[in-house]
This record gives C-alpha cells, sequence and structure tokens, in this order.
C-alpha cells in the first residue's frame, strides 16, 4: 500500500473510531485495525496519538465549513438560512441515535487540559463557526429581521455554544427534547 | 482501615481524578493511588469503574443540589437569585483555570454511549436541575418579570444545557467569555 494511502486510512478511521468512542477511549490499535494496517505503521505517520487528534480536529472543522456553504451563500433570507442550517445539523442526532454527538464538543469537553495541540485546533474550529454564525446574524440586523441591541458576535457566540450543550443533554436523553428547545428559544425569543 | 472509609475515601478520591482527567482517562489503580489504598480493595466496594461511576454522578449531583438551595429559598425576586446562581457557578471556572468544566456535562459528553447506568444517573441529575430552575422562572413568569409566551420548562432546559456548552467552549478557549455572554443573552434576550 502506498505510504499516503496508509496516511489517509489512518485519518479516516481515526476521525470515524475517535467520534464514536471518545479520544481516551480509543487506543492506537483501535485506529490502526479500523484502518486495516499494521499497528506499527502508525508512528510512521503521526508522532502520537495527540498529532492525529489535530489533524483529525482539522478534518472535521473542514467539513463542518463545507457544510455551511448553503447558509453563507443560500439566496433565502439570513433567518431561514440559520434556521434551516441548525434543522439540519439536528437531524445528524437521531441518524446516530444520538450517540455521537459533536466531535468538536466532545474534544471540547474531554481534551482542553490534556493537549494543548488539540485546544488549538479546537479553538481555531470553534471560531471560525461563530464567525460564520455571526456573519449571518448580522445580516440579518441590517435587514431589520433582528434587534441589533446586541453584538452578533455574542449572539453567535451563544448559540453555538447552546446547541453544543443541546448535543450534550440529547446525548444524555437518547432524544430530540433538547435540539427541539434550541429551535424554540433561539428563533422565538432571542433572534428577533 | 474500616470497611467504610476505604469505600469513602475511594469515593472522595474517585469524584476527584474523573472530574479532574475525566472517566477514560483514569484507571482504577489512578482511585485507588489518589485514595490511599490497596488497589486490591477497589473491587470489594464497586463491582466496577462504572459502578463508580454512578456513585459519583449521584453525590456530584446532591451536591448540586445543595447549591441550588439559595436559588429556590432566597428572599431576593427570583431572576435576581437565578442571575446570582449563575454568576456563582461562573466563578468555578476560573477558580480551575478553567480545566474541569461540570462533571455532570463531562460524563454527559463523554459516556452515555459507553454506559447506561452512568447515562441514567446523567439523566436523573439533570432533570432535578433543569426543574429547579424552571421552578424558579415560573416565579418570575407569576410576578410579570418573565413573559408567558414559552413554558418554563422548555427555558430551564434550553438555559441549563446553554450553560454547559458555555463550559465547554471556556474550556476551550481557557477564559471566561463564553460565560459573559451567557449571562448577557439569558438575562437581556431571554429572561425578559
Amino acid at each position: 500500500m502506498a505510504r499516503a494511502d496508509v496516511r489517509g486510512r489512518l485519518l479516516t478511521a481515526g476521525l470515524e473510531t475517535l467520534h464514536k468512542r471518545g479520544f481516551n477511549a480509543t487506543g492506537v490499535q483501535d485506529i490502526t485495525d479500523a484502518a486495516k494496517v499494521p499497528k506499527g505503521s502508525f508512528y510512521n505517520h503521526f508522532e502520537s496519538k495527540d498529532a492525529l487528534g489535530v489533524e483529525v480536529v482539522n478534518q472535521y472543522g473542514a467539513k463542518a465549513a463545507e457544510r455551511r456553504r448553503p447558509l453563507l451563500e443560500g439566496a433565502e433570507p439570513p433567518l431561514v438560512r440559520l434556521r434551516d442550517y441548525f434543522r439540519q445539523l439536528n437531524q445528524l442526532g437521531p441518524a446516530t441515535g444520538f450517540s455521537r454527538g459533536c466531535l468538536l464538543g466532545n474534544f471540547g469537553t474531554e481534551l482542553p487540559s490534556q493537549s494543548p495541540a488539540i485546544r488549538a485546533a479546537l479553538k481555531t474550529a470553534f471560531d471560525d463557526w461563530a464567525q460564520a454564525i455571526a456573519q449571518v446574524i448580522e445580516e440579518a440586523q441590517q435587514a431589520g429581521d433582528v434587534s441589533r441591541d446586541m453584538p452578533a458576535e455574542t449572539l453567535a457566540n451563544f448559540l453555538l455554544n447552546a446547541w453544543e450543550g443541546a448535543v450534550m443533554r440529547s446525548k444524555v436523553e437518547k432524544g430530540p427534547a433538547a435540539f427541539d428547545a434550541f429551535l424554540s428559544v433561539t428563533f422565538n425569543k432571542i433572534l428577533t
């Protein structure tokens, strides 16, 4: 197998297993087993499990940015795009039995004290995400659909964090109530 | 050492180490080392690390309920009590360098797929917590301080989840911005 193929398989299998089981519940061998490559090959491609973790966060962040394109570029009014965006995100919960959650929130809860490198990658991913949401809220403010009494950036960070909290609760409840409350409060009380 | 003493030390050390490092990053030996008891004694008192985890959640939940007494019984108006309550909770972040977060949120992110017993204990702890917040919001609604256009229970669950998300983000940022945004949006936009 070509060297780049092994690396790619480790990254794909790493994202999958680390998302499913969590970082500390997953060993390097779990990842090499899932990638169907020899255990010894891992350290030819990644200095450590932390180093793989950083790349997993960056790759997940890039996928999340791709998912945000309709949010930023769609033709609908900004609040409609934002609601559609969160509705789509919320559907990821039931699709996996509310078992996986958001990899960024999972790592953000589990790893900041343990891995400065993963924490830095998470910070960038969350900041980019919040900035995209803030851009849409600012559009809505300019259109007069959302009050300007609070900065779009504050609202965006609040909503991103609130959504991450809803993801956690949906895992505890194995149900969508937290997502329903999120949509209801966000679009009936906050963004008005 | 008396049998009950060993058990108590394991519980105390378990809560401390599991909160600090996370569930899967902590081994039974880390807990017996921290408790200064022989490793072999663990399984005389707990059937598994999961069984200790359930008791840790219950004990943490009981402490959290104790912390909520001024919220429920204080003489100040309900919204003042609620703001004071969240302000006090937020101070736990800087007190530990934003490193530990909330044990319920940590376990709620890490463990629901892994441990049905811990998930059940977390569900009870979160439900009790949301119910207490809902009670205070309902008081505020009755006093005319909060609109009745949304059930107190929905608002309470939303806020609890949003606060847990803010805790996660504060760990990623090692800073209080998420708590500040939480207080600002909660008391200027939602509970009005």
